[in-house]
């Protein structure tokens, strides 16, 4: 089979890659349907991330089942499924506390640009659908099993509430998924904070309903404005940078949550200001499993259409082009079809 | 009138002071029944926050009614009060937030352990109760001004539930009282961190099930031990310290919550590590007042016993041997008699 593989920063190339098979009775293979390009893929892409020697990437994935272990029993050939970037055998403790990307037996995803998958731990991982769903679903359901999974676990750990505001602090594909969550679970106004005329577009479309361009300390104080000088309810901190999460935390009204999903790349939280500001602070990897059958089935009943995220369309065999036109912000989110 | 005045480092003394006076409409002016020393009260009496001139102490207080401002209306001289340690005009939108410690008008008490105190916004800081408690009550009315109330926003700030396992991280005044509220809010399983003998006996009265006297990276193992190699549900910081909030943040499970109330004194939290964890951190001045009703009555009604925390009772005269005790740690809390 083909699929990519990072041999340096701005270097992906597409490469014939050994099939993959079922090392272990729990896991399936899967034929990828469609998979895409992330933002934290861009990490590596830019250098900012060590990469090592040359590997596989990808870590988003709908597909169609095609082999299975002897322990995946709930699984069979010609499913369709999506999963998560975090696989889970979903009986631990964690995932029965509801963090299944905490399993005690995760794995993170990381070949999934490719023409076939293996799934460890198939059965607490993938959830299938009742019938092939159409192909103008699919984007919708790949951005499920990633960036809609993400922005939805934002603004869930942001304690989203009906009649409440919320902030989303990145206009990337998962602070937009943010927007479709915060607007789903009631929020009355949701401000989005982007300086991007497109995805303040899709953002509108999605649910905002004010934009904030500025940034930082001017964009706090713009927030202050607007909350009656006293913050926000939540806010969904979709980026991951130290700015970011200062922009987040002082975004916040006292008691009020701030959700933070973007992997921090050197953030520090001040114990002293924290306290004083009364925020309560929530992040890490999306339990995507938790949410999967009740965004899947908002996907497919139109409710939401998070595919629309998908600015890009390429064959796989383009994801080379797919990973620098995001990096160059060309595109907001590449979707990659074998 | 006569009150405690801090001078230097170990240096409190019993001067006469000027009678408070009505300087707002909103002030009342309490004639002390009890008051108290506080764990915080050590910091500037060892020395490890600076002092300025020498000063009045103390922020916790119960008492009667003496005058009141013209529009401090629903109070009438005579009353039995409880406060807080931070006043709250109860009309603000951050105490409509149920975050009084946070009211636009906050003002930190500081000159209570005196005879009379002057109480800024009154009306919105002060609960009267119906008629005047026994003497035996006072105590544990004073513990909910302040620790009781802050050990139950410590439980709060972690969301103990109902069969669930919380972890309280110190064992002063604040700790104790965590242990009450963690077994009022039907923690299963409480586990008091202690190497003192006589705190771990009051814990156990409290409800803890367990003590653990391992502290650091010994003490998170031993939690670990307990809890399935997971981790707690709740985790009450009741320190303030790097050591302990570390302690604290290791000690919950995946999606647990850590509830911290000590003031941070060089606290920094690693944004990749809490990410990772997907452990809750919220924390701040306990919102005493949201809680002062129902505390209360809780005590009132002898439901609990928070009293129990002050070892040592002295007249107000001698509050300089009740620093000095507490300092020595030969008492818990020292509790003063005007």
């Amino acid at each position: 089979m083909r699929g990519a593989v990072i041999h340096a920063p701005g270097d992906v190339r597409f490469e014939t890659l050994d099939d993959p098979k079922i090392l272990r009775p729990t896991d399936a293979i899967i034929r990828t349907a469609v998979t895409c390009v992330c933002g934290s893929d861009l990490w590596p892409y830019r250098g900012a991330e060590p990469i090592g020697d040359p590997h596989p990437m990808g870590h988003e994935y709908v597909g169609f089942v095609e082999e299975v272990g002897s322990e995946a029993t709930s699984l069979r050939p010609g499913q369709f499924v999506v999963g998560s970037f975090a696989t889970s055998d979903n009986t631990c403790a964690n995932c029965g506390n509801g963090f299944q990307s905490n399993c005690l037996n995760r794995e993170f995803m990381s070949t999934c640009q490719a023409e076939y998958v293996r799934i460890p731990n198939a059965q607490g991982t993938l959830v299938a659908t009742d019938e092939t769903p159409g192909e103008d679903l699919w984007p919708g359901l790949l951005a499920v099993s990633d960036v809609m999974g993400t922005g939805w676990w934002a603004a869930d750990a942001a304690e989203v509430e009906p009649g409440s505001t919320a902030v989303v602090v990145g206009d990337g594909a998962v602070g937009l998924c943010g927007v479709i969550a915060a607007k789903e679970m009631g929020a009355e106004r949701i401000i989005a904070m982007s300086r991007h005329e497109p995805r303040q577009k899709l953002a509108r479309e999605f649910g905002a309903t004010d934009i904030v361009t500025e940034r930082g300390e001017e964009g706090v104080a713009r927030i202050k404005e607007m909350t009656g000088g006293i913050g926000a309810d939540s806010v969904l901190e979709c980026v991951g940078t130290a700015e970011s999460m200062s922009q987040a935390l002082q975004s916040a009204r006292p008691g009020g949550n701030v959700g933070f999903v973007g992997v921090p790349h050197d953030v520090a939280v001040d114990g002293q200001e924290l306290f004083f500001s009364h925020v309560g602070l929530r992040g890490g990897p999306a339990p995507v499993r938790r949410y999967l059958p009740d965004l899947i089935d908002r996907v497919l009943t139109g409710r939401i259409d998070p595919g629309k995220v998908f600015d890009l369309t390429l064959p796989l065999a383009e994801v080379a082009e797919g990973y620098q036109a995001m990096d160059e912000r060309r595109a907001v989110k590449t979707l990659l079809k074998p």
